[in-house]
């Protein structure tokens, strides 16, 4: 049996969006994938607000974070880490030779405007990279707080991984002044794993021509070359690239502001629920994601039970990421997901949880 | 009209195998992912003949090509080349600081075991890149000769890109001492693209275990780490890899040996062809790739009207490649393709042709 995907990510994909995939194949070098391509890109531009160039990449959201530190630095990169993919962009520069340190904070808390100008004063760093929606944690950092900060840095590049949140919360990229912001679309898209976008600034297209080796499936400009033609320097995903083609209608069909508040209004549903049956959110309220709810297991049930029987109806959530097992446990609401679903998921869960033995002293 | 794909990437894709893509996602940290994974592996294993680490990356074969000299290479890698892709490899040590050296070919000639071995004797390098099947010239080179030449160099690693030959031709890695071979999958696997398939020896790892910047995204050890455990380090391309548990069966179902035969038929079926026709073959003819026929148009024809009228009918063939075009043309016979469908396409040619006019003299 098809479990539905609660999990932050890869997200449920409707059957229609599904049926897309299997398009018979065309050339990625024919006037037909042209077409597709350059129909995409304006879409994705509506979707994050922004002028910039958009890039489809044949890869996971992992490639593009380690395309930004290979693109971007001569000089050293502040990694601002909060959560198990934050870690990751700082152990790409380690990965690459690049300098780099790390802005640590505990798990669970957001990275904030302050910490950030703290560091920036000393003059050191050309390269910023921070997480939007810590996945691991269910942290939303205040990114629209954090650009007012890097308006006053304008040579450092301002890189933003917005993989679980993108396509399901408001991203004013060119108001917010971000030079990267990525996302792979198993996540808020709702589409299936295989393809990364991201929109690119010129002043990143500008930097990159300084940097000497930004490597060959990573390089920003040989990217842009092929992009300006509505075509990728490699082969691209064609069958994630027809599907997106399909739920970027259907995304902009449904309104992006319409898209915007109902993540809103499940978050809230959510939080509501857990916090009601004992289970305090992991992060403050205020810096709760959007479009995954991390709550800690005061209550000390067995999170893998909890799934396992969430599993024989049909419905899948998260363990906690890493050292969080079973402390915490994440339910995603992102994607396509509506407030009826939302409600069947939690009510499965409210009725599992009657019988699930708890740990805790009555 | 959908227009049959007889170009050299992507192939073909038969409709039972487009409809695997649009399989339900599932998480790629379940045992659902972890069962799928484990059941590919020896599959692949069978394909390629090995008992070494097979890999499966999330991105176009460019990436695997690039991973390869930057895991495997502390001194000097030699760059066989003698077309396009193949040039790739040169450009890709360039991109990241790696030296090389460039064995240059005239474009449309193989890559021969004695200039190798004239190279290699001086101990400068540690790593040998060439490309079986020159995608753009339609030249296979002797990987079974070279192999034996090899043998003399246990420390220079060993890197083949099967792209265009993969699951099309008979490739025993572990007899040539193969210590990375790769292809995309939208080639002989006749696969949707987004999938790369890569077979690693022991060596290769021992190798990269001494190579200081390895990548993140194209990090040997960290792949290998979670592939021991049926896993990838990030998200993989779930669709494509559906699809190819389906299409493996389906190829292990026909006999490898019945389908590198196939390849053998259809390729002389298409020379032939070709050449009755009044198009000399581009490579001398036991160089010739089995996958693709790359053919010269000494009747001067408009290569691209001839395709035109091949899509009216709902086939593709490929012009030269780069500054070949017009040239040459290329005709594909890779993947699924059947000794009727080959014949049904060239008959197609055979009445274009009489209808396009030559810019020869009588």
């Amino acid at each position: 049996m098809h479990k539905k995907l609660f999990i932050p990510g890869p997200s449920e994909v409707r059957p229609s969006i599904l049926a897309k995939l299997a398009t018979p194949q065309i050339g990625h070098r024919s006037k037909d994938y042209s077409d597709l391509h350059g129909r995409i890109l304006p879409k994705l531009q509506q979707v994050l607000y922004t002028k910039n160039d958009v890039f489809l990449w044949a890869s996971s959201s992992t490639l593009v974070m380690e395309a930004c530190v290979r693109n971007l630095s001569n000089k050293k990169v502040l990694s601002c880490v909060n959560g198990a993919f934050s870690k990751r962009w700082a152990q790409m520069c380690t990965a690459n030779g690049i300098p780099n340190e790390v802005l640590q904070v505990e798990w669970g808390k957001p990275i904030l405007p302050e910490m950030i100008d703290a560091k920036l004063q000393s003059g050191e760093f050309d390269c910023l990279t921070v997480v939007m929606n810590e996945t691991s944690t269910g942290v939303e950092s205040p990114i629209d707080e954090i650009a007012e900060v890097m308006k006053k840095y304008p040579d450092v590049m301002f890189c933003v991984d917005a993989v679980s949140c993108m396509a399901g919360v408001k991203i004013p990229t060119d108001e917010w002044g971000l030079d990267v912001v990525l996302a792979g679309v198993q996540k808020a898209f709702a589409l299936p794993a295989g393809l990364t976008v991201s929109a690119i600034s010129n002043r990143a297209f500008e930097r990159a021509a300084t940097v000497k080796y930004r490597g060959y499936y990573t390089d920003f400009l040989d990217m842009k070359k092929y992009n300006d033609k509505n075509q990728t320097p490699a082969t691209p995903a064609i069958p994630q690239i027809f599907a997106m083609d399909a739920q970027l209608d259907d995304i902009l069909a449904e309104g992006l502001d319409n898209r915007w508040e109902r993540h809103k209004r499940l978050a809230e549903m959510t939080r509501n629920f857990v916090e009601s049956h004992g289970f305090p959110l992991f992060p403050e309220r205020k810096y709760c994601s959007k479009t995954l709810t991390c709550a800690v297991n005061a209550k000390g049930i067995v999170v893998a039970d909890l799934n396992k029987e969430l599993g024989k109806r049909g419905f899948q959530i998260s363990n906690g990421y890493g050292d969080l097992k079973e402390k915490t446990f994440r339910i995603a609401h992102m994607g396509d997901v509506t407030d009826a679903e939302m409600k069947e998921l939690l009510d499965h869960i409210d009725d599992i949880l009657k019988t699930l033995p708890t740990n805790v002293q009555a």
